[in-house]
């Protein structure tokens, strides 16, 4: 494991899919183990053929087991998909992907869940039996569907964007649940406890602002005397992956860094740019920002260590946070 | 497929795993589509990690679909074991062994239950799937529980059969339900319907008799003209597969057809046996029961087509049934 000087830090990282885990697991390797608290998205969770799946916490897991498929993102690495061919055997549609191993996550935490224990419980016992030196934290243990808003209508989440390809133009967001989702202690804990607050390279829309919409979430980030950066997942007029383009486009946001710096406005205090968008800093400056231009595309481990050490240096640079408005 | 003369037959099937799965499946090519019906034991149910395990359940339905694993006998054929890697990587005991092909059943059955399906619809939904041609009949709806005596306790069927390898001397068996079985219409009609009653090679106490415990299952076997053939698990001293022989010495029985005989008196009118046991043909003849001697261990398909033919011939033989005293 590299060790960098800045091992002692806490960071409190607020994550999607699998740009967020690369960079928690960079920023992993650099802290010392317990340091890292990844706070992940489950706005996207879904039942499918009665379990609970996960998609977010699973891609955060994996990845910080060391276990994820390198190529893909999600999933596990060398995860066959004999149970999906018998399910379509059984004339059930297998549109979504679940690996055989990666089966045994979902059945053990519908379990879990179940037998009366909470996400945040279940996730803790799994990543530990995997052994995952950071916490990996759900944003809240309430059921939360995020909804897509579409000409053809409103579509759950996955619908979206594994059954139709996230090819629908997107004209809006909402987010469905029976009990308020509030903030855990175990996510309250450890945004106090951060030395520095990290919103990844995930999607503003779908990844992000779900986190931010939990109940006391905004205002325990507002508390903190921590700085709070956000990697643009917008690079070169493009999203690293997935439809966050399209949903600024379609949304009627500038597709840049500069759009995703105006969603973020009021909560970070630093931007960290790609080196193909430096002519925008100073326009994310003019916001009240400052910005870090580097390398933000993780193309291997080595990608991950140095963006995750360029974005703590930034941290270090940028210092305990100046007063914040409350949001 | 093989048809037979008497393809106009309906039968009834008792049974319990691998050898009743394989006198069906004889039974099965040997009659119209539609004309067997299997009543099976499912007093060895449990649940594992959350889903419904029904293992006599799938060893029939993969049997009578061509797809069960043609030397052990239960399970798939070309199985593959890695969602049970990933649950012992998790920290789990994978004593049960579930290939991740047979995983999509218990995945889609525990659905369906969970959605207020019956035991009895979600097998029928699966077998269909399947391409069975039989009807495949759980004993009832309710949940029942065989439980093992032990001079080391009461033990779970699963428990004694599977993580304890069926070492342990049996002194008694027992069912657990929280509501009391019942005979379902569809076993109810089943048996209504039957033109020849089958007993088939499973295991007397664990097997058998949890079905026969069914409330109105012995009423409704009682009730029935058609003649009731048993076929003898017990064959030169010894059970053909599993604890059978062991649990009739312990519970103080003759390890013999004519011992299987003695526990089926008042219900069969005939016993199928072997021909190494063909010398204590007279002794069951006393019992007051037809005897048929015949080649029972069924090594392969012809094996299982020629014992079909020869308890078809039987029952034939044997016509409609004497008055019988009811159980």
């Amino acid at each position: 494991m590299l060790t960098l000087a800045s091992d002692t830090l806490r960071i409190a990282a607020l994550a999607g899919g699998v740009g967020g885990a690369r960079l928690a697991d960079g920023l992993q390797e650099a802290l010392e183990a317990g340091a890292l608290s990844v706070i992940v998205n489950t706005g996207d969770d879904f039942k499918l053929w009665g379990l609970h799946i996960s998609p977010d916490l699973d891609t955060v897991m994996y990845t910080l087991a060391g276990l994820a498929d390198p190529v893909q993102g999600w999933g596990l690495e060398r995860d066959t998909w004999m149970t999906l061919e018998m399910v379509e055997r059984y004339g059930r549609d297998p549109w979504f992907r679940l690996g055989d191993m990666d089966l045994a996550t979902h059945i053990l935490r519908t379990q879990m869940l179940n037998e009366g224990r909470s996400i945040t419980e279940a996730t803790g016992d799994l990543a530990a039996a995997l052994g995952v030196p950071s916490h990996i934290l759900p944003m809240c243990n309430e059921e939360v569907q995020t909804k897509v808003s579409t000409p053809d209508g409103m579509l759950d989440f996955q619908e979206y964007f594994v059954r139709r390809r996230h090819a629908d133009p997107v004209t809006g967001i909402s987010y469905q649940y029976s009990l308020v989702p509030q903030m855990t202690p175990q996510v309250g804990l450890a945004i106090e406890e951060a030395g520095a607050i990290v919103l990844c390279p995930s999607n503003p829309f779908v990844s992000i602002d779900p986190i931010l919409q939990v109940e006391g979430m905004r205002a325990a980030l507002a508390r903190s005397s921590a700085p709070i950066v956000a990697v643009s997942p917008i690079v070169g007029g493009a999203a690293v992956k997935g439809p966050a383009a399209d949903m600024m486009r379609s949304l009627g946001h500038e597709v840049s860094p500069v759009g995703v710096a105006r969603l973020y406005r009021g909560l970070v205090d630093g931007m960290v740019i790609d080196t193909v968008d430096g002519a925008l800093a100073p326009r994310i400056r003019d916001l009240g920002m400052e910005v870090e231009v580097t390398r933000t595309v993780m193309k291997d481990r080595a990608g991950r260590q140095a963006l995750a050490a360029d974005v703590m240096n930034f941290c270090r640079r940028l210092g305990p946070a100046k007063e914040r408005a409350q949001a």
